[in-house]
């Protein structure tokens, strides 16, 4: 019989983790605010945080505990593995993915291709730095930034140290590199080290903001399997169960590491249409061992976000759904302006064209239907 | 804003629902037993049966409300649309759909074509019958038989009289007809007309139970053209609000009804991976009053039902999961021996092909895998 997953969080990942649960009998408890975006869609939600109170109350309740975001306390659930308890993906692998320096310290060692970097709070050793590789110079706090969110461009020392003191501790620090364009790389990964490696994904971001994404990525053969045997590695090396997004820079047409994210990615919605199983089915069958299903295209397909504009999309639900050969997701999340709602996802053989077609359904949503 | 859509019934239908709903952020309650199938993944279920109190209470609870099944009392459903509440489809439609009687009456007035019937309780009018078109006879209560319960072939007038004991009433009396194949035609119609009919499929049933369906049938493209125009006229005849399935026999070459569900039904179940847009996608838009989805083939596909035999399926989950290129859908139904427990789809070009790979699935399910 499978094992009951509890998944920490409930946003829209966590939702779109419940309908292959539903479909391949995978009992779910969400642990979550009974007014997050998966809720209308779960029975068995245990009202909290992912605090230690939290945590512990989901392990009680499942056999299996998985993680939709990863703002979540580590040291408990660290204590819980010592207690016993199934912790996918493990608290060293999210402790990796969740810190920045520690993904190069780690990885690095372990020969994965990165640009020059350095971490500290000295202003001294960021102006060597600078000295060596040149201003301007891209300073992030380790931890807790996403979607563009703790991305600081300094073009100075000065610049440097009001980023210093705004952040209040160490930043990572490298050059502002000469990007070719992004890929994300998402692998599927079970307990005894099975893997599935996604194809590479095109990845443009507006704002830092994941904004579309193009499968497969617009990029030549050897690189996309240089991108793709990267992130195996990457997999392998921090042990990573379930999903791991794997995203990563071209520059001067070779790979480099930009961050980890431990778990469904946004990069990975495309996968819904596009390939034969979904990174939601993929990491409830590795977080529950069941065995992995096949990562290639089913169709080349395009993901555009749905980003609050002037308007709730829902009230632009109509005009959406009559266009032709769009998959329209909502997230069922309150309309606030620059939050992400949903996506579009369009597939054809044209890529070019299934963008537009994705962008004119967003705009829709987004602006209303020009109909 | 989307209605709230209540729907009666817990079942695999339900679950099946609740994925798009999600999906285009529609929210939806259920009448249904905690119990039930649906439960798990439905945060507002209201705890009843679809009897006068359920049904009031659901229609509380909801702007629009719809089925999963046709075991509902008709006369509240009747009320409540009185009562200025939406029911779709209207409880018209349902009382057509449940009375085998009742359709041939109405729609053999509007030229859909039938085989020879009579409605009796009266062994001389059977007697009558046979003289006219000959022993074998099938008998059927009109109303309540599903999954091949309730049809009775009899041989004679003594098997004729026994059935007449039995059932208690009138049965619908036809000839026992050289059945070439069976189709169904799934047809989703909004309430203002806009009706948008999926292309034939063809059924295998196994003692009356729908085991096997194939996208498209395998007929000729002047048939498969007359069954879609047949279904459509049905659903224009009863007014038809959301998935309407209109079962035919081929007969020499010519289709006749057998008979229709007002509701997603097993025949469509192929439609998740077989065409633009699922059943269950379009039932939802249909009942919201939303633009219908493309019924276009994305994928030839074929389904095979997983019907309990000696061994819980989920037992054999793993094994199943390991096939490649088959969709395993398990509906969380406790297991007992003849049950409809799940289904596989396999897609393909090579329908015969895909229907040994859905095959292979579904024993791999109920018999355990061979590996």
């Amino acid at each position: 019989v499978p094992p009951v997953i509890g998944i920490v969080g409930g946003g829209q990942l966590a939702r779109m983790l419940l309908a292959p649960a539903a479909r391949l009998a995978l009992p779910v408890v969400l642990l979550a605010d009974p007014e997050d975006a998966a809720a209308p869609f779960c029975r068995d939600l245990i009202a909290g945080r992912p605090d230690a109170g939290g945590l512990r109350r989901l392990a009680e309740a499942c056999d299996v505990l998985t993680v939709e975001h990863e703002l979540v306390d580590l040291d408990t659930l660290a204590a819980l593995e010592r207690e016993g308890h199934v912790v996918r993906p493990s608290s060293a692998t999210l402790g990796i993915a969740v810190d920045k320096a520690r993904q190069r310290q780690v990885l690095g060692d372990h020969g994965i291709p990165l640009a020059p970097w350095a971490l500290t709070d000295d202003p001294d050793r960021i102006a060597a730095f600078a000295g060596e590789h040149g201003w301007p110079l891209v300073l992030k706090p380790p931890r807790g930034g996403y979607d563009g969110r703790g991305v600081f461009v300094a073009d100075d020392l000065a610049a440097s140290r009001a980023v210093l003191a705004e952040v209040g501790g160490e930043v990572l620090v490298e050059p502002r590199l000469p990007i070719d364009v992004e890929l994300s790389v998402l692998v599927a990964r079970r307990p005894g080290g099975e893997t599935a490696v996604y194809p590479a994904v095109e990845t443009c971001q507006v704002d830092g903001m994941c904004r579309e994404v193009l499968l497969p990525a617009r990029v030549d053969a050897d690189l996309e399997a240089e991108a793709e045997e990267v992130a195996r590695r990457v997999a392998e090396t921090i042990g990573s169960v379930g999903i791991l997004a794997v995203e990563l820079f071209v520059v001067d047409g070779r790979v480099l590491l930009n961050e980890l994210a431990a778990r469904p990615h946004n990069a990975g919605h495309v996968t819904i249409e596009g390939t034969v199983t979904s990174q939601f089915e993929n990491h409830l069958r590795a977080v529950a061992d069941l065995p992995l299903g096949d990562t290639a295209i089913r169709h080349p397909a395009v993901m555009v976000n749905v980003v609050g504009g002037d308007h709730d999309p829902l009230d632009h639900l109509p005009g959406a759904l009559a266009l032709r050969d769009v998959a329209v997701h909502l997230y069922g999340k309150s309309y606030r302006p620059g939050r992400k709602l949903g996506h579009v996802t369009a597939t054809g053989d044209d890529l070019e064209e299934a963008l537009r077609r994705a962008q004119g359904a967003a705009a829709a949503l987004v602006e209303g239907s020009p109909t």
